[in-house]
């Protein structure tokens, strides 16, 4: 057995407690052998962790890992506008070798701020899955379909599309891939073309992933043309079980939240792209007093505009107050839940947690900072004051990705160069 | 003269536009000699920025930093009860010493991302003079004065070391040191002592600084006594002229902000704090359109919990969208001034802007990282995707106070051992 460990750090246990312990991993198995003090010495590589809190890997929980390359393109617009003005036109030029080099941007990004895992909606999805596959990141993958203004030829290439790229990937890299049927919301796809997905990614065994209830300007043709909520709607569909997961879910109404509870149907919440396309305040108190399993997602980075799961669970727990109007809701230790285990759940990933038994996916997190000083609560330090550079090394189903700041499965330079390239190349295309 | 050469570097101009230039010092004056290409390469000393963006240093305008001590120590309460139960008594046992020890770690801190210079609201102010002198930033000092709960002997001792603290120290530390008469707030001083302090500030010549429109727990007590909103009662105090500045401004109505308008004050708006206590949301885009000086400030590391200043412009960019139900208020560039230049007149000291014949307060952000490629619009990096750990090196007052990372004028290590050191025998004394 070939054996990791992570010596001499703070470990972040499930139930938030935290405790002085070593981390010993099974290389070959990817999975953790044992958390305690003073583990085998022998392992056969060490990660020191001396000064470190030692968490799981964060969950990003919804993305569109490409758009790194539409970082700071267009900015301060509102959601509506902003897609059709500058997003879509843009993406409508990308090439899949641009999904392939803003992909790899965005994996070297969350590899290094502590990210591990995460869900994502895009296309030319092979490009997505080979740059994953390089990359030692767990993910969920899958196409995202929009029906509206296509024929209906094409329309139904596009679904046939996202359920085929889930059949095709699930189980890739060496199961590390995971897929999902990704029709892109319930107002861009249309009723037929969303039925179809969710049979289609049933039969499957694959979730249907989509954005729902994100603006009020999309309830509101849902109620009038039909007269139910949309979450009602998406019931009706067969794409609100347990399996699937949704985007967003900012205006949900409290009949929505029991429906979401009912179901175990996956809330992520987005807070930074929420608040910078002025969506809204998801009510996330409510949702997790609901028992609503809610993860956290960074959108794209071009809403938001970087994939850091620390602003993330920053920006969830101070929205999340504010949405309550109670400072006490939303506290840092249901962010922090959210970003991992929470995350995990509503993906159906594994990880989330650090267990005897379970994946492998760790983070590092250097304390010994000013920002990080003093060590008055290590759980708030991770929700507020944390910040994706602390990160020291990244661990994901066994495999060490960073050691001391250095991507290793990535070429981080190369990475950044090509992204450069790339949008160089595309605005002289649009 | 004694010059320092920023070299090589792009440089952000008060108008928001970046040009490739070099930036030429007089380090005896402490000033910007020039700034375009190819500039003096004798200069006696250089600050590599080949590949770095160069910015104003940013200007926290409302803070408390020997709070820092108390970063994660309560979270997640509301304000009046956070107030009572933790932070009160918690800064009931603080010794000077604390209060210097907690102040080197914020300015440390800030440092470290980038700031070089602050206003600041606390008690032991001769501590805090002190570390900022040691420090090389740039200040706008005061002692926090509370009568409610105290004897008249008591409440007016408080309110007579404000304005002796004020009148000490102003033009400390060859002038980086500024004061003013900092009666803590609308509700917590009684009217009798905040009309002495104002009278005495401005005899003195120093502004007044207060924190006003908090809470709307603050703001209807003033309603129903007076028959007014909290500006107007101000306004009558004498505290709201050109040379005062107020703290948060969050429920400010459409008069009182003719008022502020009118009247030329400052108010610093924190983000972070507002969101975290959920205190509400200030309305910055109508502050921003009435003509209203509006700067940013991160309030204290126990309601944020840290001190940079690229968290709170991107909290600031969000929470204003989200406020003015509207993504295209409080556009990046829009915060970016308000860290800057915004803020600097907001507490009148020099800095905010990057100009020939002014103060050499500069923060060289090196853009080199996944999360800041591609350079689609480095205005949107500045307020959506830096972190303060981006910040190469600081400058104050045209001393180097931070070259590479490297702090030069405090001992960083030393800073974070003794405030883990003080709160330790802190928490045995409460």
């Amino acid at each position: 057995m070939d054996t990791l460990r992570i010596a001499g750090g703070q470990v972040l246990r499930p139930d938030a407690t935290i405790e002085d312990a070593d981390v010993l991993i099974d290389r070959d198995a990817g999975t953790i052998l044992d958390i305690g003090a003073g583990l085998d010495a022998d392992a056969d590589a060490t990660l020191d962790a001396e000064g470190c809190l030692v968490t799981p890997g964060l969950v990003n929980a919804h993305c569109h890992v490409a758009m790194t390359l539409l970082r700071g393109y267009a900015d301060d617009k509102p959601l509506d506008t902003w897609l059709r003005e500058d997003i879509w036109p843009a993406e409508a030029a990308l090439t899949p070798e641009d999904v392939r080099v803003g992909a790899e941007l965005g994996l070297v990004e969350m590899i290094k701020s502590g990210t591990t895992s995460f869900a994502d909606m895009y296309f030319d999805v092979p490009e997505i899955v080979d740059a994953v596959e390089k990359s030692g990141l767990r993910a969920r993958l899958g196409h995202g379909s929009v029906t509206i203004g296509k024929d209906e030829a094409d329309a139904w290439d596009d679904i046939e599309e996202s359920i085929e790229v889930a059949r095709e990937f699930d189980g890739a890299a060496d199961g590390r891939i995971r897929t999902a049927v990704m029709p892109h919301s319930l107002t861009t796809v249309g009723e037929e073309y969303l039925r179809e997905a969710a049979v289609e990614a049933h039969d499957s065994d694959v979730p249907v992933h989509y954005h729902a209830n994100e603006t009020s300007d999309e309830v509101g043709p849902i109620v009038d043309d039909r007269g139910e909520r949309p979450l009602a709607y998406a019931q009706d569909l067969g794409m609100l079980t347990e399996r699937d997961f949704l985007a967003h879910g900012v205006h949900v109404d409290d009949e929505e939240i029991s429906l979401l509870a009912d179901a175990g149907t996956g809330v992520v919440h987005c807070p930074a792209s929420n608040m910078k396309l002025a969506s809204g305040m998801a009510p996330v108190q409510k949702m997790l007093d609901a028992g609503v399993t809610v993860g956290l997602g960074t959108d794209g980075a071009a809403s938001n505009n970087d994939l850091d799961m620390f602003d993330e669970m920053r920006d969830a727990a101070m929205l999340g107050k504010l949405a309550a109007d109670d400072a006490s809701a939303v506290a840092a230790e249901d962010v922090v839940h959210m970003a991992t285990a929470g995350s995990a759940a509503a993906i159906d990933l594994p990880g989330g947690a650090l267990e005897v038994g379970g994946v492998a996916d760790v983070a590092v997190i250097d304390l010994d900072a000013p920002h990080l000083t003093p060590a008055n609560d290590l759980v708030s330090h991770l929700a507020y004051a944390t910040r994706g550079s602390d990160v020291r090394h990244t661990v994901c189903d066994g495999q060490v990705l960073m050691r001391d700041r250095e991507v290793l499965t990535l070429d981080e330079s190369a990475a950044m160069d090509r992204a450069s390239d790339a949008i160089a190349a595309l605005c002289e295309r649009v």
